[in-house]
């Protein structure tokens, strides 16, 4: 407030002084003193790769639109500029401003990072936000993120994913012993635990792998993105799952690129991110959607795992997480905050909307 | 684009016209030619309303610092300015520049505008947003609501609600034979087919009536507002509900007024009204839970209505819907949007949410 009284003051004998030029002249010279700032942005995704991608270059597109063109985003698709995976490192650096990507691929750096993506059994993609931006989840991550330099934002959400594509129907956790699947993260190692034999496959291989039988089975994202993959045609068992229930994206920023940014700037680009977060959710849930009605005409039978395996799974997650916490001080002290949260917002969620969805849909 | 290269050309004229001119000046002139906004927002919420008071209040604060300045939205809690009810005639007329409030509060002026509110068994938030954002339901609004020379905007969402609070145990159909239940809206009408007396109450006089036994149950939003209403001193059965699943709030401009503003702050608003939109989702999602862990302290009991109940709410409803539809045309148009949409959002969210929180809570 005292800034603006400040500006209004000043700006009187600025004009003052100005009134022999003409208005149309100091209008335009009036933008040409705005700041411009250009972000270069790599992603872990190919250019233009569908809902992730359309979503950060939306992101882009208002950033510039609503800064009145002060801030230019530069969107980098995955290795047209950086590797992939090395989107953290180049940032960390500061040779590029922002990168949007996963947590769960950092998990190399700091085994605690792939719980801000997101467990098995975990939380939906609103509770995830929720203990995000409320429940004080952010602030732990940008205090882990900045040992590296690096300010995460919300970056979006993949929304509850599928639990996979399996060739043969599975009845049993029998059924899972030596069972060949593409399955990363902590999912995989929650898989394994039940014997199966997670196999990490670039995206451009998983279809051939399958196709061939090289692979039993792979969990891809959902129906949206699983149909362009084209895995309904090679394997007929289709799988709710229980591995990705809201997988965070990030949208991270260089620390002091960061900082360097007027209260205007940083304010509008974190309510942009906190729009990209959400927005990336009802686009999922809208493709996803109409992507069900297509893969139901190619025959896909839909399927839920056996109890069994539910149980067992949920038991070999806890075993996963004592692993880690052994292993790792700062996961640990992650999931020491995450789990309280988590046992609260499941006893809410249970009694508002999964009551709510057992009415509406049985 | 073509946008930007005319402003940054016709930029370096104004520069050398004005090279005269010292450097603090013009800087000083240059902001003072800075537009200042100013958006009377009156609201049908008290000043400073949890949650949703509170949602609105930092889109103020966001939007002030966003354009670093140059808008100033000047929120007035319900009736400081223009009655809590009176906001739509008022913007309309413009005599204010925007209001915040919920599209069900103006079925009087066209019954279809409640439907653009939810329904009993109808969108849950993040199926709305889809539908809002992805699904055309906002286009379908924009041109009911320009009929009145207003602009809505996502202005948030209670989430799923409760089904309320009941002094005795519902056990089946014939307990709500003649029950005086405080319940306005859509869920008003299918409960009222169900045999009970739906009462409208202002909110000031819900929990005395329910105390002396004016009313025998009542409906309010979810556990983070009931408990500061107080009803679990005087209903202990708390239900589950199906009656509004996620209450979209409006964040609406006077229409002229919103197309008199610069494209930046078109795209500024909009994208920030997404944020507002989602973040109340997620601060309910927190509030909620907390609240549900001292309502249990207190001894509420929880509840579910029988399926009885459920399966007679479902028949009602779409009594309900035929009846509006053949008395509005309007409403039958706004139905028939809805109803394939709300189909396969129901697929789809019963083989990945739905699955997954069963998998997850039992």
């Amino acid at each position: 407030m005292e800034r603006r009284l400040f500006l209004t003051s000043s700006a009187l004998i600025g004009a003052s002084l100005l009134s022999g030029c003409k208005r149309e002249e100091v209008k335009s010279f009036n933008i040409s003193k705005k700041r411009k700032i250009e972000i270069k942005l790599a992603t872990s995704w190919p250019a233009g790769f569908p809902i992730m991608g359309e979503g950060v270059e939306e992101f882009a597109k208002n950033l510039n639109s609503a800064s009145g063109g002060e801030v230019e985003v530069k969107v980098f698709g995955k290795n047209l500029l950086v590797p992939a995976l090395g989107v953290f490192d180049a940032c960390s650096k500061g040779q590029i401003e922002a990168f949007h990507s996963g947590p769960y691929y950092w998990k190399g750096k700091n085994p605690a990072f792939s719980l801000f993506g997101g467990f098995p059994f975990g939380f939906t993609s609103n509770e995830m936000s929720a203990w995000m931006l409320y429940g004080g989840g952010l602030d732990i991550w940008r205090k882990l993120y900045a040992r590296y330099n690096l300010y995460p934002l919300l970056g979006g959400n993949t929304d509850v994913q599928m639990g996979g594509w399996f060739k043969k129907k599975i009845t049993s956790l029998k059924d899972l012993k030596g069972l060949k699947m593409r399955i990363p993260g902590l999912g995989g190692e929650v898989f394994a635990k039940l014997g199966v034999n997670p196999i990490l496959l670039p995206a451009g291989e998983i279809y051939t792998a399958l196709e061939r039988g090289t692979i039993d089975a792979t969990e891809w994202v959902g129906p949206a993105l699983d149909i362009k993959m084209g895995f309904y045609k090679v394997a007929k068992y289709y799988y709710s799952g229980f591995h990705e229930p809201g997988s965070v994206l990030e949208l991270t920023f260089n620390k002091e690129f960061w900082q360097s940014l007027g209260e205007d700037l940083k304010s509008l680009i974190t309510s942009l991110s906190n729009e990209l977060n959400a927005k990336m959710v009802y686009n999922f849930q809208d493709k996803n959607a109409k992507a069900l009605i297509e893969l139901k005409k190619y025959g896909v039978i839909l399927e839920e795992f056996p109890k069994e395996i539910v149980e067992a799974a949920k038991k070999a997650l806890f075993e996963v997480i004592e692993e880690q916490s052994k292993k790792s001080r700062d996961f640990k002290m992650v999931w020491e905050a995450i789990e309280p949260y988590w046992q609260i917002q499941r006893e809410w969620t249970s009694l508002g909307l999964k009551n709510f969805l057992r009415m509406r849909d049985g």
